[in-house]
């Protein structure tokens, strides 16, 4: 299918499925960061997914060429991006299968109603408001701040879109794995199985997976961590496993 | 200096400072868990430092072996195990630097007072009461099981006995990983270093060691990874430096 693009913008190829994506050099491109969340995700063709924040709409393509989901929500806040995403959607034939809807996470289960996914995923803004400088682009700023939602708002709404048992995958920053786990258990989502993200086999952890589970039991398994290169400029082999070439 | 060895005991080298322990093989021999934990610790020769629930004492043996600290408590609540560490003491010379006292870590900040001290570390029973089998002998079954206390009461004593901005070093299992970094928040105590330990770089996590500082703001560190063995039987160089060989 043919689609227009908007000035700064390109298409990329996602080398899976031959899925390719609209991005715009001037906005918020994606990152490693969801391609790891969409490899760490665990779905089911018959599930109903939204991704809370979707951005690029990267994390609903993937999800579909990955996992043959036919029913997925990507919720973003921001016209352009919602609207550019749509293009993306277009782009690669998948109407029928993602929905994009323009709305605002806080009011995510107002929009779609209680209990109602299998699986929810997000890739939320990592920084506090007051933490780091804010981007004076603002379809980065909302990205990277907590400007329109903080992660208690992200989680509880995660929570009320989930059937019980339902699934959550996050991925987010290492410094505030302590809080972000304690906030999931105080919205019901409990950490079922996390998965460190380090750039080296020596060096600290630059992100984390997180899989939770709505109304799950206590305990958790920690995975092998995922290390992203071998050597300098040298992915391993489960990076290049994950973006499939 | 020479020490009495009862029925069942033995002297094992710790290989650090020429300092040996003695040990009963018919009670609960210390593990890699607790030389993980030695190691993880950060303490300064002039340090307070206190550990609740010492076992064979082989924490404060190799605390004193690898940090020169010459104030350390063992609170220990089985008499024969508290015996049993006062000899081990005795045989390093060490009655100086490091005192045993018998009792309960449910009642630690009774026997010590509040915010006396600079360092706690616990190395606690890993399993719910209600957790698996309860070993027949009851000094493993203690050191196992949480029979005596639970987490939330080690934390919660851990948290009086600390100074503000002193640490709190664990060891424990990562299926209780949200929840052990839950009950700590609730006692003031904020996760701030975590490293995960894997038998293999390509395994679930085994256990985690914890730095937690009492007052601390929310903000935390994931180290690299701690890998047990490169290969079958074959420890990894990193785990032959924290045992001194």
């Amino acid at each position: 299918m043919e689609v227009t693009l908007r000035e700064g913008e390109r298409i990329d190829d996602l080398e899976r499925n031959g899925y390719r994506i609209i991005q715009n050099k001037n906005g918020f491109c994606f990152g490693m960061d969801a391609v790891l969340l969409s490899g760490f995700v665990k779905a089911r063709p018959q599930d109903r997914v939204i991704d809370l924040g979707c951005g690029t709409g990267i994390i609903p393509l993937l999800i579909s060429a990955k996992y043959g989901v036919r029913d997925i929500t990507g919720l973003e806040i921001q016209p352009e991006s919602a609207e550019m995403v749509e293009r993306s959607v277009a782009l690669n034939d998948l109407t029928d299968d993602i929905k994009i809807v323009l709305g605002d996470i806080c009011q995510a289960s107002d929009i779609f109603g209680k209990g109602c996914f299998d699986v929810v995923t997000s890739n939320p803004p990592y920084m506090k408001p007051s933490g780091g400088l804010t981007n004076p682009n603002e379809a980065k700023a909302v990205a990277r701040h907590e400007i329109k939602c903080t992660f208690a708002d992200v989680a509880g709404q995660a929570s009320v879109l989930l059937k019980s048992g339902g699934k959550f995958f996050l991925v987010h920053r290492p410094e505030r794995l302590a809080e972000i786990m304690d906030t999931l258990r105080s919205v019901g989502l409990e950490p079922k199985r996390l998965k460190m993200v380090h750039s080296f086999a020596d060096s600290d952890a630059t992100m984390f997976l997180l899989e939770s589970a709505k109304g799950g039991n206590s305990g958790m398994k920690v995975e092998k961590p995922l290390i992203i290169y071998k050597d300098k400029d040298v992915y391993t082999d489960e990076i290049y496993e994950i973006y499939g070439f």
